[in-house]
């Protein structure tokens, strides 16, 4: 059973609802999965994610960029990341914040070049925007792909803020990293 | 057997060296490998296209971005992109200029943004810059990790324009993301 | 007075939409605004470019980077560029798509690289979004900040496609750039 | 005069020697320049950058982004975004790594979206690579135009380390702002 660990940041709880949301989506495909909140990590954190086929990155967008928080995590990583000990896995990212685009792609930016430096391979959003497909369901509203991008207002979090339509892109997008790291894991490696 | 296309634009041959030598790398692991020159296509390079596993964008840096050429061949993609018809296909990028950065990084983004939208998951450099892996080899030696990043001036191409270090690079980016399309190709689909 | 150049594209006129209402703000300031298409370049652009205190260049966003005509556009610009003959010129961006975000800021990244290339000083966008300043007109309703950023469907263009807070939005960011460049206008230059 | 601030983290004093060059250049134009470490703020900072013509953002690139540090400073810069009190000040920013590119641009980028929010206008590199000019002098040499991008290794900070050729590029842009600054300061705001 493939296993991925979602390693987010929440200050007021919006991203965290995301997290969960991912979480619910990939779990659903039968993917082991293991939510950590990474501003008070618990002692296993790092060998869950030494351990994990697939990262998933989360962060609210704080001035056009991931926050502070997250960004400390990142530069932990510098450790597996000198050794390339998590080369090859699965990598994807989301991010919350307070408008529909709000610099929110730098976000998921500074995500995939964080990714990129650990040699790992990145899985984007994969939910086409409902403005497209017609399908009427309003996924994707703000047309995000380089991974899951959802928007809440300060008012506390409710089953719509973030927004119903966020949350099932959000478990949309669980379930298309998942299946990609099934896939993956269930490859040959090479030699 | 995995088939990996390389679609590349190259005005004076540079960006067309890195490509063969992608190629030669990517073979060297039995990949079936496929070099289109996107600026004048043969007919069959959107079948070739649309049956690979792995598509690998390949474009010199003009003024900062991915060239015009190479623009105009993204923006017929919106074909495949419409019906997400490259949807799950692995992808990688090159790119080629005149100084060590030159804003190549910005062209890769491009790249990842491009591979993006179609759903497809970004294989990454994979190589390790050699100030860090204390191997002398000079491989990866200005630091880009989204994608393969090399350097050439403006003499005719010769076996050190690209430099040599460089072209070593290629060669190991290519198996890295043959490598990669392999255990991808054989893992197990969702249903 | 101040000269301002609009170089833009446009395939369907929302762009163009998006350049008249951007002229129409920076004009209201009192500055001599020529717009020109790109696309089909009369003769004087050059020479237009070559006076302007400040350039803002326009693009839609195709496949998420500014268009291959736009490109175009910006490789011929290496002219100037090689005697950064445009240094300290001012430069400022707008985009438009039909998705509140899609990746329009990749788009305004490769125009602020393009204007850094050239040593121009580049104007944000500089109007708050109104979920902010609750000013109740919707401003800047998608939180971009690089450049302007606005939307439209694939319906003929309208006074409400683009939809008219995105062109009241064009207007504010067409004055804040006017008045950005009469001030650096009549500022003293270096000896 | 004008005065300018710049606002710089720096473990290991690598970055904070080029802060140091880069307020010499600024301070050879005759510029009033304030150097703060951000890390050990003293109590004058926020009345000093509130106070400045312009902000020189300094950071070094931590696993391709701003450092945390520096990202702690942008989130406490929200209480003057919020009021856009540092709109139409001048902005602009370095940053140095341990290799040539090493993602310096993702740091670059994240500097102007900071910028962008807070509507300020962002002054570029300006240092044209000597490989271009042919001026023998090997200024950007790694081709960065966004903002300023040096070197260094591990080894304690000498003259020499970073570079000499980068420390002299980190005067040039610091005169480049500086004069960007004066032109600024003394055009005619808005009424």
């Amino acid at each position: 059973m493939p296993t991925i660990v979602i390693a987010y940041h929440s200050s007021n709880h919006h991203t965290e609802a995301v997290a969960l949301e991912v979480a619910k989506g990939a779990e659903s495909t039968g993917a082991s999965v293991i939510v950590h909140n990474i501003e008070n990590p618990v002692e296993r954190l790092w060998s869950d994610l030494s351990a994990a086929d697939c990262i998933i990155f989360g962060s609210p967008t704080y001035m056009g960029d991931v926050s502070a928080v997250f960004k400390t995590f990142a530069e932990q990583t510098s450790k597996p990341w000198f050794g390339q000990e998590w080369k090859n896995k699965l990598a994807a990212g989301f991010t919350n914040s307070g408008t529909p685009a709000g610099d929110k792609l730098t976000t998921l930016q500074s995500m995939t070049i964080l990714a990129a430096q650990h040699g790992m391979v990145w899985v984007n959003c994969g939910v086409m925007p409902s403005v497209y497909t017609g399908d009427g369901k309003n996924l994707n509203r703000f047309g995000h792909y380089l991974g899951l991008a959802t928007m809440s207002d300060n008012s506390p979090v409710s089953p719509t803020n973030p927004a119903a339509e966020d949350r099932e892109t959000a478990r949309q997008f669980g379930i298309h990293v998942a299946q990609a790291t099934a896939r993956w894991a269930s490859g040959q490696k090479a030699a």
